[in-house]
């Protein structure tokens, strides 16, 4: 993260609370900060567009961008606050945004202002070339942005917002390449991290990963034209045909007359797939290496059933992340699914500036437990994951409130114990529960029966991987679960982060 | 519903959309208008009713408003559109509806001015009387209100809304009754049709039910106060405990000194609650009648299971409303429970006007099926009902595009042959599906394998009447499935509506 | 002012302050609260209204509202807070206000809650009655309000506003007339007051003035329709012929077919038109008696510089009101006329919330003087009136801080002693600065070098009355400066006010 | 103006209208595009830079922006649409931007996007160097922005505006400068064309006008700190006292610390300071050159009066600019002075979207005839300038239709023949009138009794050269007069601009 000097933008002040306050019982959770979506070659690009970022909303809720090109009215752009679906998706909007060639990105945002999205943060950002101009939506994270950022204010850009992100349109800026596909090209093998990038020319749509592959990007076709999105369920909600992924280190550069140009730009490596992606962040709707992610959501309940079984009358998913491995975990167990737990429809995110009453109720205002189901049961329920474990306490003591005889807690994910640095908002160290203590102090902290996680071996099996995790190369990106992390955290590092290695 | 000679009202127009388009995948079922939060004897009122009528929002969503009573600043009212955690969260707006006594209401809106609510339309109403001040919030709905307000304008009433429920404050301020509960117990007593209602004047509570009991109301303690609300999970949400439901026919008046004080202003009458809470309305997490409405689901879910069993791969819901069915359903059959149909979590009630393309998506923008599961299985659907029967034929067409083998429904209702007149928005007899068609005649319209409704006895099996349904002397109103009005539809007669005798 | 048991009403406190602070120059001011428009006969009616009330905007800044009545859609209506071109003239609100026939009003708000105008208390306001709709805008103030509404809410009527006004409407609603003018007719004799009221029904414009005429009203020709106007400026900017005033104690009936029926349904009395509308209520370019409202003015300071000559360099109004007099003044004593003084265009009525500082500028952010002109000269300020005094203190002290070598003050009106109760807001006596000085403590008081108000003899011969005023019958309300009332404040009394024979 | 490949912006299309209609009596005014304000060594600065910025609306009320620097905090920035009134006066918003130095900015918008500001473009601009970060702020314009932006993105910047105004910032970022003020020295080296800036670094504020001083920047003191004004009148309303204008080609780099210091880093030349800034851009009570506005404005009417004398009954100003030229007429006359056309105070600058019909009423909506006065008198009309003469066609109609027996124009600047390059908004020069018809042919276009301009040498003598305008060497900046530009217009000569001497 970027020393901040550039100045705490309030452009957004008058429309949104200057201190929100998040009571969101999902505020225990990792979060995706991004998901990207791109089209070429079909007519009025931006609904497509708009419905694709809306598919793509549990990757980022804070803020959407669309950058459009038109011969007519040139490059269009619209950033917003909020929701895709309160932003992108009048009448008036979509004739603002005009052209056959368009891309898009929905945020969270790790890098950045945590917590205080400027507009001048939301992406795609833009960047006008002698050969023309060019955008470019990120998901990912550069690890070595500091570094680059410094060097490049010294030798003369000016950065406008405070995003990793920016870096690559300024390398891009300073490259000798003819082409916007050439300049993207450098600008990529200078960057470190990992990427799934999503850009435009005025006619021309581009991809590219990262060469571990570390996050999602796949290619769809829609009628003559073609599509980029960071999930396979933005391919079917504008109804294109999945074609394939896009592959590690791949770049395709792609428009309607030539079709997908494909090339591998940087030295080859293995994959290193985020196994998070598995677990919570995609869609279970979406597929990942040909299996939906459902199905993998209850193999990983059906592992944990068999890895730690226990008596006891019903199956209950923390809604609503839990509820595949939980219908698992019943399969397996023959122990009755249940919804104890029911989650309330009209909740947002967040309340603004709630009174001290209302923002005291936390969790509740989110979540109720079905009190006459589980009066005198004994629960299991079933989570994806434990953070901080703020969450699971509030939701074990409305439990144990309602009457509950015995409540077991099993998580379809390995104790959560290091920072993602590569796209994912992960509080530090410290704040991680399993960093600082082992299950069964996990358990006695949170006061429940019993509490136990999937083995990492367990979740490579669920995934697919039927011998388990490769200990000498690991066929994932698991370094939230072991510390071992595939790309150098350059900046992190520099700023004082202890590695494993460094830190045993 | 009052003819309109009442200006229609463009107060809001500015921030609302004039012409909304509703591409709501529920849209095609059937809506309870309103739910109802009243507190006494509780300091900072106001918190509580906020988390009550974000509790029943369901119930309704497009208005809200609440009315306190404080010593200082006398009677205090907020009313809005659009949801309660959007309007009546804020500390700026609890801060403005000081006091220890207050009444709230949600309303989506069956009699008034359909799909345009006006601000003058949402409740509480309140009135001035020479004894003091009164306010009142109503669920349900009055069939005789076009001829007492033809009647109550002939005598100089002036009417400031369209809805049916302002009758009962006008009838309060004609009365010679001298307390404010009297003059209520007068007005109730000249309205026909079903009514919960909670009101308040500067220090006390009331509620009231229709003597047939048609929409729910019950009573819970909180701290030295008391709770007056629609469903229990309101009562959960604020960690009140329940006492009971309020009876059929019974009024009480509640203050913090005297406690509850309870009367029957009615003449008797056999309770006709309404079926159609246990099977939709209510949430699943709120307790009627001594058992939990999931549970009540869960055991419609095993009766179809038992009534019409069929030989498939998957059980899946249409979710969300579906699902406690889906899992009764899984659980008698011993077929798989699985999420067949994925909701997008960030959609709205409706977007704003949309683009042409965009609106064409319908039921896309919410559902996706989860194809790689689905492909070459045979599929339960469970649905709550089939109204229009719009909705399922969408849905029956992304399961098949998705490669579902066979597809076999199975609601968990009986076919809704006819409107509700007593607070439920339905569309007009002709648009019923059922009561143009045999279940066989849909099953060939919606072009599905099979298609089968619970029975109507199957159903009274399910919510507890281990006899099924006493023929004679229904146990609880059910006129959507049977066309047997408890309550004389007068209003709707008038105007043509032809019941069941008379079409026969 | 009527007790307020109604409920304060925070409808409107999401986009407006709460408490708003009113840091305008023009706060020593008193204020017109209404002026009224209406039309009959012309199509796109409401593009006339909004015109009209434009127009008439110095009548009232807080709020507005139009009523139309279109064969289609019946009565249609909006009321907003705000001012008419930020509210009534985009094409999309005039699609909603279709029809013919119309009515409008501004309103700044004596009685009801002062200072936070709620939606509700907006008008016009509309009444449904066995024989239609109508609509009713109503400039003055009815003396006897309180006891009216106390009647009738003791006989059923629901107040749904804190205004005066709607008294009429319910006397409207009990009134057995067969027609609605009949209705108003006899509604109007019931009130007391100062009242200049256009109303509406489907076909027909009405209007009428109190018996003494206290308040304006213009009648002028359209086309082929006609119009009512508090004021001719606002016959002017839709291009009407001014016809003539309606007479006091007239009401007048019109509709496109039969054209203007005239009658006379009050006990006739001599006319007392409100003196004050010469002085500063009334734009400039109206027509008043004839005359131009600028004139008049521009005879005032004639007047002035005749009654209270004094030497000095230069001749400066108090933008902008003092300026017409300020001409006069400097045309008949020869001394040159300056802009001392310069307004900032850009201030509005209010800054919202403002922070400490910017709250402490005061007049500064509307006036600033002309230093580099006004350094060592004696200057003539001549001002409309003195209320508080609170403006003409600090003007005093920004002349003498950009080095003014005298400072004489010159009033356009006599001094204000009494408050109005006819329809302006004024404060109550004790605060009126010439209610507790006489002329030389005020001079004292103010530290100016001299303070000299127009005579009321000098003002009367100003507005034509070459013989001044006629003590035994005067020819005008003049009741703030001589506290004569032409018409009993019966409310006022019953709380209290003392009248000058009481006082004596 | 740059070529804009950079896209169109619809960040703020939500809540501005995408279109505007302009229907602004003063749209055919040459509009001053900027106003700047700069201050350092007071608490809480940004209260004082809102009020400097209200004080300097007139210089542009399209948008406005502010930036401080507080330590705790860093740089702080909003940027908003809309007056400063509007945006930036609340507690919280200053709460926002904390610290004891800021600049601020006021725009209308000549280069750039005109008519469509969009944020980014919005000033002030801010860069991240690798000293530490800078703000600048900019009234004037940048004759070779076209020519300087193209070299600057074939080396790599990337722009974020099509302002020309960034180019400076991005010279700065190229400097080898070791300090903020040395990089600023050198790239306003660079930059041809009429600047006055102001920008800030953490601790220091620093002032800069170009060589010819075209652009007025004055210096003020504030208790212990100092201020930077555009204008006198934005030192006045802050409390603050002139100590001088900051000469041409001087900078000035201020502290609290260190106080003024000045040094002249460009070649010296003589004196140019823009003559219209006399006419009509500063507001009256402004102080140019030791003199008042208003008094050089009167000095004008004088003039006219002696050079264009004509028999008639009233002088009448043009509302609100030509009023102190019609002052000055009167009393050089001795024709009586009248308001014969009134202004309603309440329009703004544009009506959003209006219906047909109240389009079509164009001036009437902001100005009226007071008809009682003008009718069958022959008036002088005082206006400052003639542009396209629109404006004046219809005002001659409005007066004429009033019963005017004669109309005389008289004008207080010379005919308008050339477009100005310095930082003006003026349309194309076919759209001048001047610049296509003689004085006569003008009046007998506008179809008036007589028609004069004011002579160059006159106007020269009105502000205070008493042998008029010296034609070998101009003590002005005159070019929209005369055609003589001081600094060569090398972008627009580059599109194909003609000069005079090219011209002729």
């Amino acid at each position: 993260m970027p020393e901040a000097t550039s100045p705490r933008d309030t452009t957004l002040a008058k429309d949104l609370p200057s201190h929100p306050f998040d009571i969101d019982a999902d505020s225990d959770k990792l979060r995706e900060e991004c998901g990207v979506f791109g089209v070429v070659g079909v007519t009025e690009a931006s609904n497509f567009i708009a419905l694709g970022l809306h598919a793509l909303q549990h990757r980022g809720q804070e803020a959407g961008g669309i950058v459009t090109y038109d011969e007519t009215s040139g490059f269009n752009q619209a950033r917003r606050m909020g929701l895709v679906r309160d932003n992108f998706t009048s009448a008036d909007m979509m004739a603002m945004l005009p052209g056959e060639v368009g891309i898009g990105h929905v945020r969270y945002s790790t890098a950045g202002h945590k917590g205080q999205t400027a507009i001048r943060d939301v992406q795609p950002f833009f960047g006008e070339f002698s050969m023309g101009g060019a955008a470019i939506a990120h998901n990912g994270n550069i690890t070595n942005a500091i570094a680059l950022r410094k060097e490049l204010i010294e030798r003369g850009s000016i950065f406008q917002s405070s995003s990793d992100s920016e870096c690559i349109i300024h390398l891009m800026a300073r490259s000798m390449g003819r082409t916007i596909p050439d300049r993207m090209e450098e600008a990529l093998r200078k960057v470190e991290g990992a990427f799934s990038v999503v850009a435009m020319t005025r006619s021309k749509l581009i991809g590219c990963r990262d060469p571990l592959g570390v996050r999602p990007l796949v290619l769809g076709k829609l009628g003559d034209g073609w599509v980029l999105a960071s999930e396979t369920c933005a391919l079917d909600i504008v109804g294109a045909d999945l074609i394939r992924e896009i592959e590690p280190g791949e770049m395709v550069v792609i428009s309607a007359e030539t079709g997908v140009q494909s090339h591998f730009p940087f030295r080859r490596a293995k994959s290193r797939f985020c196994i998070f992606e598995h677990v919570y962040f995609s869609r279970p709707d979406s597929i990942l290496g040909g299996r939906s992610v459902y199905e993998t959501r209850e193999a990983i309940g059906r592992e944990l059933a068999k890895e730690s079984p226990v008596d006891a009358d019903l199956v209950c998913p923390v809604p609503d992340s839990g509820t595949p491995a939980a219908i698992g975990f019943s399969l397996e167990s023959g122990i009755p699914y249940a919804m104890g737990i029911i989650r309330n429809q009209y909740m947002g995110r967040t309340f603004i500036e709630p009174s001290e009453q209302i923002r005291n109720m936390g969790v509740r205002l989110k979540l109720n437990v079905n009190r006459a189901l589980i009066r005198g049961k004994r629960v299991i329920l079933v989570d994806d994951s434990v953070v901080r474990g703020t969450t699971s306490q509030k939701i074990k003591e409305m439990i144990l409130e309602a009457g509950a005889a015995e409540v077991h807690f099993r998580i379809a994910s390995p104790p959560t114990q290091w920072p993602c640095f590569y796209g994912v908002d992960t509080p530090e160290r410290e704040k991680l529960l399993a960093a600082r203590m082992t299950e069964d102090e996990m358990r006695d902290h949170l006061g429940v029966d019993s509490l136990k996680f999937i083995s990492i071996d367990g979740l490579y099996r669920a995934v697919g991987q039927s011998g388990g995790r490769d200990a000498k190369s690991p066929q994932y990106c698991d370094a939230c679960f072991t510390g071992e992390y595939p790309i150098t955290p350059t900046d992190m590092i520099e700023r004082g982060f202890k590695t494993k290695v460094a830190a045993e």
